[in-house]
């Protein structure tokens, strides 16, 4: 497809460790905060690209860690969800966000059809098409992946306080959160918090995974836990060791 | 990516009046039987290739007249379901079926990782994406779309007979199915039947539909009652009234 938008700047999927030997496969959709040249900020402060509007703080770094201590493929998105938010199907509303929490998104109002077209076509599809390559070599090889999407939440959401630290969501298939949910000993960790599927999050997981009949799960850590690099690393292995445990 | 099997030969998707103003899109993922060259006959014999394994007879013209009579865009899939069934998830056995029915597929034994992703990379995603093209168009302009798959089943399957003549399929959405199975008075219709989502057979719906929260239904019709044009013809009509009346 010609590119309307992103016009040579780089490809919205990062692929890691193409060939890792893990049957999970990891996602992060909201790695990145990056705007494509032609939108310049969105109408947003600089200082808003940095807040959890714009990316899940500190995800791509628990995702990149994760995917060396389990030896598994990892998927990232690079452009900021306020650009296209690829964990929503594209009928959604906040799929391209007019407002986010309390913030208007002023580059994101009275977009045409081809606007949307150009945001989808060019970065949730090729996004999605990647995760689809590493998901059917699998298949072709007869290695039953499984799925698992890293995110993170903020701890004050529209003014309330959330105790919940490390959400395992789920849709249909509770097999994976239900063993994650119960390796976290003195952690607040819950199934379906701080969302579940009436919010309408688990579209990575409803558009790979259920189709399939793979197992998956999302997890969600509280960004305060992994703003720096030592927060990063300490959830990326304590995450790392149920996963294995869960493996076969 | 480069074509290894089709080499040349026509794209698995065949659009049909992509400008089509319904919000029902119409797909018949096995509406051909054609084989790519490459693959001979599969080491069938040329009889076999016109048996219900080989494809939904009947199907194609019945979604052509009833895409007319609605004014609906209709994606079809031209290569026999016995080169790659793009109703199942690649994970599945009978994606690349080893035997159809009671029928041996010498073709289809012993196929390498690399056999299987040509298949898969060159028959079945280029369908998909073609599906997703078209309803992610709808969703950039706010057309809330229906998704209806229209196939055929055989009368006799195993050696026993089947005495429904229609159903209708569905997964977690019921609300056309429910609605369209009352529409047929003398006519035995019903839901779920002659396969369910156990039969693993609504990856279509739940790979498209789903995902998104837009409305589906997965129409069986027996392939006697469809065996000729004025079956087929006859059929299509019938069909387009109640989903007329369910546009809305």
């Amino acid at each position: 497809m010609a590119q309307s938008l992103l016009d040579g700047e780089d490809d919205p999927a990062i692929v890691v460790n193409e060939a890792g030997k893990s049957p999970y496969v990891l996602v992060c959709e909201h790695a990145g905060n990056r705007i494509p040249r032609k939108l310049g900020t969105l109408g947003l402060a600089a200082a808003d690209l940095e807040r959890h509007i714009a990316w899940d703080i500190g995800a791509e770094r628990v995702s990149r860690v994760l995917s060396r201590l389990l030896d598994a493929t990892l998927v990232m998105q690079r452009y900021s969800r306020l650009v296209y938010d690829c964990n929503r199907p594209p009928e959604a509303a906040d799929a391209i966000p007019v407002m986010s929490e309390a913030t208007a998104v002023p580059g994101n109002s009275n977009l045409s059809a081809e606007d949307k077209m150009a945001r989808l076509g060019e970065i949730c599809r090729p996004f999605h098409e990647a995760v689809t390559r590493v998901l059917d070599r699998r298949a072709a090889y007869g290695v039953a992946a499984k799925l698992v999407t890293i995110h993170s939440f903020t701890k004050v959401y529209k003014g309330k306080t959330r105790d919940v630290q490390l959400g395992f969501l789920h849709d249909r298939d509770s097999y994976l959160g239900g063993r994650l949910v119960k390796s976290f000993p003195g952690v607040d960790a819950r199934l379906n918090e701080p969302y579940a599927p009436k919010d309408g999050v688990l579209h990575t997981v409803n558009l790979h995974a259920a189709p399939r009949g793979i197992k998956s799960v999302m997890i969600e850590i509280r960004n305060d836990l992994i703003a720096n690099e030592r927060g990063q690393n300490e959830w990326a292995q304590r995450l790392s060791v149920p996963l294995i445990q869960a493996a076969s």
